[in-house]
């Protein structure tokens, strides 16, 4: 093989702008053995009769088992296999141990998790500079409609629908929704936040409990036994401050139990009571959650979390200066 | 061609599991005519020589002049050229016209705006079912770098890195973290609307504007001359109900004008002043939006504000009640 010159980088490059899925070619072996690789330069040939290619690099150690077998499996990846394209990238070690395997034509071996899987017998093999094209007839194959796993520009990725339509919001004001309400990320966040509360707020409303009574009572319920000063911390995204006023009527109302007094180092646990008030509350807002994402997929789900997590670690303003000393209400 | 049946349908739905890039590939005919389809069938070979393959249908109305083509281009698409995709993908019309073309290798049209592009010498054709296999030699390249138009499923996509790191937004509270902040989208939206609101909450103290008044501004910013009672229905996803008295405070800091008195048919519009300062808080905004999406590439920011929208309008409580006759205040 040649040294990798600047020039082979800039093609290799380029050739990365091309994304691709990701596909896992088995066989078995003259000596029974399974042999398996990542290729992303699959695709489709042929529909009548079906016919799939790949290509396989002639310095491959795999390249004898392919050239000798009369069958070959393709698996496209699901998006969360990226493990099993990493595994089965890599030279001269065991892959198929601990891996969950079925049989297919030619005894060859078959991973589940995939997207769509084609079992192949194999056609031609051609000539292609320093590859191998092997092109199979597809005689079964599976079609099991998860979301692929992507690579492109040397990286994994996920493929997000183009098409789908972005809804209006304002049907009745189709003027303010072109101008203002599409355009403006603090207009969405707003708005978004403000619609997936107002369910969650009756439900406050029945237990008597302000906004900022909810926010002190959900971080107990997940790191509990926390001074007034921390809370006040950790609350301060929300604009307002933690007070003493503001932990003592959670504690008259037997939410929380206070141990200390009118000072910020006050130690606040959940009572019995509101535990499982933030239970059911929390149970709330997962609920509102999955009603309000319901026609997004999980990718886009996790997509519009990552960027809500980039936006506030970037917009993150830092804690608010302390509270030192005793605090005196408002 | 054989008619398609259930299976063909099938096995085209399961090839559509594999995701691609999309390709325009051009040459130019024995009559110094330009000949260019639309083709996902694309994928690298070898390295050295370096060297692409693409399928061609037997149908094709183009077969003739890519096999007697001594060079064809392959132009990876830009993720905004699903219009020259549709283009290309016609048959029988006239695809060249109005477009900005670059002649290459054997007077090869050349397109542009795409993310990397081929020229190549025709090495292999090879045999493939329904498909000729066609295999270039790439004599010349370029790489834009331009994000890649996706095909999967049968629709156009767009491809978002996975392996991009989702930030910690609490490094000092690890174990809230983890198990809240990172899964609740409610909380997400919250502290992104706050953050972001932060900055232009100094901009609205420093004209003495509480949140609400910016709101009722920042309508009538868009969409001027408003009856209270339609500012109140067009704000009623804040929570707050725009009263006579809010829109009476905005007429006596100048900033709107009112015509009647004490009716939800009042009618406000935007004074001199007024119009001014919404044009400066709204750049306030932008500017705090640029700031915060820094991190986030054009696709991401798209992605977000769609996905945002879709949750909007899944949890649209409706117009609230209408508010009828004279309003008395809080």
């Amino acid at each position: 093989m040649a040294a990798t010159t600047p020039v082979d980088r800039q093609f290799r490059d380029a050739l990365g702008a091309f994304a691709t899925g990701v596909t896992i070619v088995t066989t078995r072996d003259q000596s029974q053995h399974d042999v398996g690789l990542t290729a992303n330069s699959f695709n489709s040939v042929s529909l009548d009769p079906p016919m799939v290619l790949w290509s396989l690099s002639k310095s491959s150690l795999s390249l004898a088992a392919f050239a000798a077998a009369k069958h070959f499996a393709v698996h496209i990846l699901a998006s969360d296999q990226d493990h099993l394209s990493t595994l089965f990238a890599r030279r001269g070690i065991e892959k198929f141990a601990n891996l969950d395997l079925e049989r297919g034509l030619g005894d060859v071996p078959l991973l589940s998790g995939c997207s769509a899987r084609f079992e192949c017998r194999t056609e031609f093999q051609y000539e292609g500079g320093d590859h191998v094209i092997f092109v199979g007839k597809v005689e079964k194959f599976d079609h099991f409609g998860r979301a692929p796993l992507l690579f492109h520009s040397g990286r994994y990725a996920v493929a997000i629908d183009k098409s789908r339509d972005t809804p209006n919001i304002d049907t009745e004001n189709a003027e303010l929704d072109s101008s203002f309400s599409q355009d403006f990320l603090i207009y969405l966040l707003g708005r978004a936040h403000n619609q997936l509360f107002l369910e969650l707020r009756r439900d406050l409303e029945r237990h008597g409990l302000s906004e900022d009574e909810w926010f002190v009572l959900s971080i107990l319920g997940v790191s509990d036994n926390r001074t007034i000063a921390d809370l006040d911390r950790l609350l301060a995204y929300t604009g307002t401050r933690v007070t003493y006023e503001l932990v003592a009527g959670l504690a008259a109302g037997e939410f929380v139990n206070i141990r200390g007094a009118y000072d910020p180092r006050v130690v606040t646990t959940l009572t019995d009571k509101g535990r499982r008030v933030v239970i059911e509350l929390v149970s709330a807002a997962k609920a509102t959650e999955g009603h309000a994402t319901r026609n997004l997929d999980s990718e886009e789900i996790r997509l519009l979390k990552r960027a809500l997590r980039t936006t506030i670690r970037d917009t993150d303003p830092g804690p608010p200066p302390s509270l030192m000393g005793p605090i005196h209400g408002e």
